[in-house]
């Protein structure tokens, strides 16, 4: 049940058709190789290919005057999952490292938790066992780790966090890890007046301290897994926002386009994703009207990034679960694969 | 205790600093008096006065290059409560009047109901007994005609209810209602890098249906009272959301600092209100550094509007409370009240 990531065929056919310019009859492909042309500053990182050619159509239909699929500035909503979409995701997601990180402080906050599991675990160190954690570990480290601080505190320990932690496999900070040609995206979908939106399964707070600054993503375009807070006076009489334990919104599955529904209150017209997570987002896009993109990114680069999911053979990997499943609805419905392996020249700026 | 809403001392003190703009030592005010001047045909519906002045001072200070109050465009923002704030919110909320008109429909659709309290007395037509609703009467309403249905049905419904029902004094759309000098600042607003939020204990999704075309302020700028979605799929496979009687989000008092910061992410620099549903929302602005604008409007036209509240002497009228507590924590931290009556030379563009 491996998929076929290559594509060939319609590949063959494209660039077969991209040699008759002059015919008759297929000026949408003409007009598309001049955008392809004109793009290629755009998207530098993309290697020729259906991947990058379904982007580049998607903007000229729904941007040039007079194209039948022509979408109004204002409606121009493109939403991008995170991880695993935007950066590196493999082996572990950077804010579950943030939270196991923060275990020892919460701990030397409150002493009763050194003997509870699952923070005994972690301050144990033992990275084998904490590879075996599960669902309900997580969260409640978690829940310990995100809240109970005000909303201030929180930005500052994440800031912090972000400037000294470093990848074990690359030495870099996480920050550093995105994709850039997915940030390629972002600003080519912008410089045509789209606006651009994370809406990750992680923390929206979490994710608001650095998207402005390494995506162009300002706080208010981030739709993420959000908890509540708690208006409170300090000592002096001034206010703050404590961050609660209580859920407000689970951003994964449906949690996507429910959150998109809350936050944002349009349908948009292009989503990348790249797991069973995002498969209501794209389902939720690709049934609206018109011109859309739905684009799903597969792992199938070991040498230079990492290869799990279909691509490695792996159906059911922890994280990142491109299923089979998820590959069949996607040639079903005419999402678009992205192959990192071919469809990139380089994954990261560095 | 009811307040001084002329503010004659500060008013004179200001004109009589204005008579002397050339004399050294008071380039400051020489300054606004020119930007008041730049601004006049930005807020031609304002006369001039302190509440007038704390707007276009706010706006010089925060934009002016080189001011040590300067903002930097991307976190210009501002927020406004709706009801009573931005449109007539008396007698009665539109948007209950939307939900009471929508009774013998949901009513139709499940007969058990009409025997049933509060649904039995709207169906009665009995004004003087629904003017005696309880909260909770009137949260079983706005369950009952605000849930149940898809997010598009839903939408259809309350852009036909706009486009039909007339307020009973003015005999006109409820979006006609809208306060002309509070457009003018939202626009002023606007046109000086401020990104402007409607944030109202009213619905969101309702607001949403007309905010764009009748403020200019686009759906996913809109923070209000919200309610959970169901994604789910018809018989044709094609996914849609459904309205759920859950509460998300109750955007009132506290509700309004914390819906900022799930919606936004940034604390506001300006803030507008008229009751004590916005308190909190004020105090947050406040609470932030350097140049903050926190306003409230006192509704004390009885002529050319409503005069209720502190204004008539009614410290706990039904809607709109604005408590004279409410007032002095305005004086107590240099709040401006805007007077309906002194700074508005109209309050429609009709």
């Amino acid at each position: 049940m491996k998929p076929n990531i290559s594509s060939i065929d319609r590949r063959t056919l494209l660039s077969t058709l991209a040699l008759l310019p002059a015919l008759s009859g297929l000026p949408l492909i003409a007009s598309a190789q001049a955008q392809t042309a004109a793009s290629g500053s755009a998207l530098p990182s993309w290697n020729d290919g259906p991947a990058k050619q379904a982007i580049v159509d998607f903007v000229r239909v729904t941007t040039e005057q007079g194209s039948p699929n022509f979408v109004a500035p204002e409606e121009r909503v493109a939403t991008f999952d995170q991880d695993g979409t935007l950066w590196v995701e493999h082996p572990m997601y950077s804010q579950v490292v943030y939270c196991l990180d923060r275990v020892p402080d919460v701990v030397a906050k409150k002493p009763e938790l050194k003997n509870v599991e699952p923070f005994k675990t972690v301050i144990s160190g033992d990275r084998e066992a904490m590879a075996k954690f599960t669902m309900k570990d997580l969260e409640m480290i978690l829940a310990a780790t995100l809240s109970g601080m005000s909303v201030d505190e929180f930005n500052v320990e994440a800031r912090k966090w972000l400037e000294t932690a470093r990848d074990p496999r690359w030495k870099r900070p996480y920050t550093e890890l995105i994709y850039q040609p997915m940030v390629e995206v972002l600003r080519y979908l912008r410089d045509n007046g789209y606006k651009t939106y994370i809406v990750t399964g992680g923390g929206q707070d979490f994710v608001r301290v650095y998207s402005e600054r390494v995506y162009g993503i300002p706080p208010e375009q981030v739709v993420g897994t959000a908890g509540g807070t708690k208006y409170e006076y300090g000592k002096d009489g001034k206010p703050f926002l404590t961050k609660e334990p209580k859920l407000l919104l689970n951003d994964n599955n449906a949690g996507k386009p429910e959150g998109i529904h809350l936050m944002v209150g349009r349908r948009p017209y292009a989503a990348f994703g790249n797991s069973t997570g995002d498969r209501e987002m794209l389902e939720w896009t690709g049934a609206g009207a018109g011109a859309r993109l739905m684009m799903l990114l597969l792992h199938d680069d070991a040498i230079r990034e990492y290869a799990y999911g279909p691509a490695a053979g792996l159906p059911d990997s922890k994280v990142g679960t491109f299923t089979p499943e998820l590959y069949d609805e996607a040639k079903k419905k005419n999402w678009t694969v992205i192959s990192m392996k071919n469809d990139w020249k380089r994954i990261f700026s560095f």
